[in-house]
C-alpha cells in the first residue's frame, strides 16, 4: 500500500499532461488551497465575471440608468443569453431563453407540454428525479386533472409499451443528481415520442458538462439551471428550450408582460409573443443574467466532446483511486463504472457521509452530500485536474481511517 | 414671463432648504449632468451597492463557494430581505418574502387568494392596472374557471354593493402607473373585505415612496417590485406579503423545492413550509437579491412620513411649474392636483410625448413615456430636489417651444 499513492501521483500527473483543456482552468478564479469538487452544485467564479459586473453596475446601471434597457441590451438579454446556452445543448438560435428559476421554467414548460397532449391522462416522471421536478409534475397534473406515474428510466420502454397511448409528457433528467448515472437521451426521447408523448428534459446536470443535441434528438422541451456546470453564479437564471415546431402552439400559463407580443403597447389583453419569447414572464434579474452571460464566455473555443472525454478520464480516475485507496473503509460505489453510464460526478455511499464531507471541507476538499448517506463529488473538465481527484480521495482515506469525521450533531445546520 | 423663472428658482431653493432628507441624496451615485426623474421605473445606484456586490462576488462566491449558502446567509436571504421590505410597508416580520419577479409572485398570490374564496366566481381588477396584473388575473381566472370584472377603483364600492358576494379577490394598485393617481387603500380594502372578498395590493409604485400599513389595514396579500422606489437594481427581485392569518391555508401553485418544509430532506412529496416561506420557489438569484438588500440600507433612519411630505412638496412644485411655464404649449395635466390623490409622480399628456421625452433625454433630463401620449416624471424624495424639478420643467418648456422634439420615426426602438 505504501507504493500505491506514489503510483497514483505519477498516473495523475501523466493524465493531466495528456488531457485537453488544461489552459481553460485559468479562466476561473479558484481559491488557493481548495480542491473544488462541487461545481455540479455551484460553479466557481469565472475570471470574466468581475469586470463585466463592475461595468454593469457602474456604467450601465449607475450612469446609463433606465436608458440601458436599450442602450446596453438589457431588454434582449434573455434571448441573447438563451442562445449562448443553446449553443451548448445543440439548439439552433431562437429556441432557448434565459430567465427565472428552473422551477418556474419547469412549471411553464410542463404545463404547456401537457396541454399540447390534452386527452392523455398521464404524466411520467422519475421517482429519483430532483424533488422540484416531482413537486411541479404533481402540481401541474393536479391542476390539469391528470395522474402522475413515477417510472425509472430503465423501465420506461416497458411502461410505454403497456400504457404509452395514455401518456402526455415524460419528464426526465439525463443525469441522476444523486448517483451520477447517465441515461440515454436518444433512446428515451425516441421511446416517448413513438408512444405519442412529448418529452421534457431537465439538463441542469448535463448542460456544459457533456455534449447534448436537443435539435438532433428531436427533444420537445428542455430546462436547466445556470449555476452548476455553466458557472453563472449563485441562483443564476435558468433556461428553457422549446423546439421550433411547438412555437406556434405552446402556451405557458404564467403570462407576464415581458412575454407579450407588444409589451410596450400596454394592452389590456394578453397576446403571446412569437416563438420561445412568450416564455418570458416578468422583468428578469439583470445583474444575475448578465453575470451568467459573462460566465458563459469560459466556453469560448471549448469543444464539448473534449469536455466529455476529459470528464470521463477524471471520473474514471476517481473510481480507480477509490478502488485502490478506500478498500475496507465502508464505502459503496454508487456511480456506474461503465463510462457510457456516467455523468460528470462520482457518488459514494457511507453511513458517515455528512461528517466525512464536513471533515473534507475542513481540509480544503469541497464536495457535498445528499441525505441520508451519499457523498457526491462533481468534476468539471474545465478546471478539475486528476491531481485534484487524487488529493480528494487521499484526504477522504485519511479522515475515514482516522475516524476524523464531524458528527451530524456537531455540525447541524450545514446543508447545501 | 421674464421674472417667472427667477421667482421659481428662488422658490425651489427655499423649498430645498426647508425640505427634510437632503442628506440622503448622497447615498446615491447619481451621474453628473443628469436630472433623473425615472426612479419610479428604475431606481438609481445606491452607494451601498458596489462594495457589497464586490464582497458577494469575490469573497462569498469566489472564495466561499458552495459554503456561502450557510456561511454568508444566502439561504436565509429571501426571508431576511423580505423583512427589510416589510418594514417599509408596515408588515411585522415573517410575512414578507423577496424573490422571483412581480409577475411570478402575482401568479402565486392571486391563485392562492382565489382558492381561499372558492365558490365565489369573480375576480376584480382595474382596467387601468399595469398589463401584467391584468394578464395574470385573466390567466388565474381561466385556470380556476372564474370570470374577471374590470372595475375602476372609484366604482368599486358600487360594484360590490351589487355583486360583492360573488367576488373572490380584488387586485389593485394604490398608484395608477400612468396617471400617478393615488387610491385610498383603507377605503378599498375595507370595501372588499366587507363583501367577503380578499384583497391583493400591488405596491410596486408605493413601497418606499409613501407610508403603507398593510398590517394595520388588514390587507390580505401584497406584491411589489424591488427596482423602482426600492432602487434594488435592474430586475431586482420582487416581494410578496401574506398576512399571518392566511399562513396556514394559502397554497401557492408553483411549488418549488425551496418552499418545502424540509427542502434538504429531498422528499418525493411536496409538504409546504410554514408561513410565507412556502412562497419560495426555486433557487433565488443571489447576486440580484443581495444587491437589493444592500440598496435597502438607503432607508436606514429614514422616516416614510418625511418621504411622503417631501414627495408631495416635489410633485406640488412640479405642478406649479407646469402651470407657470407650460401654458399654451399643448400639455394636459393628468395627475390630480389634490395632494391626497397623488402618488409620487407627475404625468402630462402631449401628442408629441415620445419625441419630447427623447429630446429631454438628449439634454440630460430623464423621464419616461407610456404609450400613446403620456410623459411621466417620477420624484423620489430620497434624492430628487425642487431644483431638479424646475430644471426638468424649464427644459421641457424649451424643447416644446422650439419644436425640438425627436419624432417617433427618428427614434423608433427606444422603449422603456
Amino acid at each position: 500500500m505504501t507504493t500505491a499513492p506514489h503510483a497514483l501521483a505519477v498516473r495523475a500527473a501523466a493524465l493531466d499532461a495528456a488531457a485537453p483543456l488544461g489552459h481553460v482552468r485559468e479562466r476561473f478564479l479558484l481559491p488557493d488551497g481548495v480542491v473544488y469538487l462541487d461545481g455540479n452544485s455551484l460553479g466557481p467564479l469565472p475570471a470574466s465575471v468581475p469586470p463585466v459586473l463592475d461595468d454593469v453596475v457602474h456604467r450601465q446601471w449607475g450612469t446609463g440608468l433606465i436608458r440601458s434597457w436599450n442602450g446596453h441590451g438589457w431588454w434582449d438579454a434573455p434571448a441573447r443569453v438563451g442562445d449562448l446556452v443553446g449553443r451548448l445543448i445543440g439548439a439552433a438560435p431562437g429556441q432557448t431563453l434565459a430567465g427565472d428559476s428552473t422551477s418556474v421554467q419547469l412549471y411553464n414548460a410542463l404545463s404547456a407540454a401537457a396541454a399540447l397532449r390534452s386527452g392523455r391522462p398521464l404524466m411520467v416522471t422519475d421517482p429519483d428525479h430532483f424533488p422540484t421536478n416531482q413537486y411541479l409534475t404533481d402540481a401541474v397534473a393536479r391542476r390539469l386533472g391528470l395522474s402522475v406515474h413515477r417510472v425509472r428510466p430503465t423501465g420506461l420502454p416497458a411502461f410505454l409499451a403497456a400504457e404509452g397511448d395514455q401518456v402526455a409528457v415524460v419528464g426526465y433528467s439525463p443525469v441522476d443528481y444523486r448517483t451520477g448515472e447517465l441515461h440515454d437521451m436518444a433512446v428515451l426521447t425516441e421511446a416517448a415520442q413513438r408512444a405519442g408523448a412529448l418529452v421534457l428534459w431537465d439538463l441542469s446536470h448535463a448542460a456544459g458538462a457533456l455534449p447534448v443535441q436537443v435539435d438532433d434528438l428531436g427533444v420537445d422541451f428542455a430546462v436547466g439551471c445556470g449555476y452548476k456546470f455553466l458557472s453563472g453564479g449563485p441562483g443564476a437564471p435558468a433556461f428553457v428550450y422549446v423546439a421550433r415546431r411547438h412555437h406556434a402552439d405552446w402556451r405557458p400559463p404564467v403570462t407576464g408582460w415581458n412575454g407579450h407580443a407588444d409589451p410596450f403597447g400596454l394592452h389590456e389583453e394578453y397576446v403571446p409573443a412569437r416563438g420561445v419569447g412568450r416564455g418570458r414572464i416578468g422583468t428578469p434579474p439583470v445583474l444575475s443574467l448578465l453575470c451568467l452571460e459573462a460566465a458563459l464566455s469560459v466556453f469560448d473555443d471549448v469543444d464539448l466532446t473534449q469536455v466529455r472525454a476529459k470528464s470521463l478520464s477524471l471520473t474514471g480516475f476517481f473510481l480507480h483511486c477509490t478502488d485502490v485507496l478506500l478498500g475496507g473503509l465502508g464505502f459503496e460505489r454508487v456511480t456506474p463504472p461503465e463510462p457510457e453510464r456516467r455523468g460528470s460526478q462520482v457518488s459514494l455511499r457511507h453511513p458517515h457521509a455528512y461528517g466525512l464531507v464536513r471533515a473534507l471541507e475542513d481540509r480544503g476538499v469541497i464536495g457535498d452530500m445528499r441525505a441520508p448517506d451519499l457523498l457526491r463529488f462533481g468534476v468539471n473538465a474545465l478546471f478539475t485536474t486528476h491531481r485534484d481527484v487524487l488529493e480528494a480521495v487521499t484526504c477522504l482515506r485519511e479522515v475515514t481511517a482516522k475516524g476524523a469525521y464531524v458528527s451530524a450533531a456537531q455540525g447541524a445546520g450545514t446543508v447545501t
